[in-house]
């Protein structure tokens, strides 16, 4: 799954090279919230997020470990998607991303 | 500065929107560690960053109040980095990600 490294790698840029882009930590806050949840109520929960952007930001989530995704034979079949254990780890991350937000959003607008 | 947007912001992407990129973080990870620093040191210690990078991304950084640029008028010009007291409000956002990537990379060489 993973290339074995022998060179030191810094854990700032691994975690950074599986979670960065504009969307990932989006989808699991959205997740951790609530889970599971469909394609679509994660379309609408995420603002500005294209169809196309949201299928490949899960299959790199699903193939990394961090949500799972359920098929179910309805029709049309439904798509559920959770997070799962490894996922729920990085809470205290997003929730410390989630707080600075908060913080500086006040500073400026008090500026 | 910033947009006066009255819809509600999401506070992780508001986060992310500033913080996003391969290399914000680890800049700042390393000016934590100790500065002031001086460019060439940054480009020697955030393995995989070029130059042209390292100057977009430390700019993105000044205009954001991330970091402050100081010129020494030596002959050639010095130019040192260090984080601003914003800057250092990122420390505990940036450890939890450190510390998820630490026991991540720990889980997958167990495996």
């Amino acid at each position: 799954m993973m290339e074995n490294k022998s060179k030191k790698v810094c854990p700032v840029q691994y975690s950074l090279d599986i979670l960065s882009g504009k969307w990932k930590l989006p989808i699991l806050h959205a997740l951790h919230k609530a889970s599971p949840k469909r394609f679509k109520e994660l379309e609408r929960e995420i603002e500005g997020i294209t169809p196309t952007m949201l299928t490949t930001q899960l299959r790199d989530l699903e193939k990394h470990g961090l949500i799972s995704r359920e098929v179910f034979a309805t029709v049309p079949p439904t798509v559920e998607y959770r997070t799962t254990e490894l996922g729920q780890t990085l809470k205290p991350l997003i929730y410390e991303i989630k707080k600075w937000g908060v913080q500086h959003m006040r500073r400026v607008e008090e500026v």
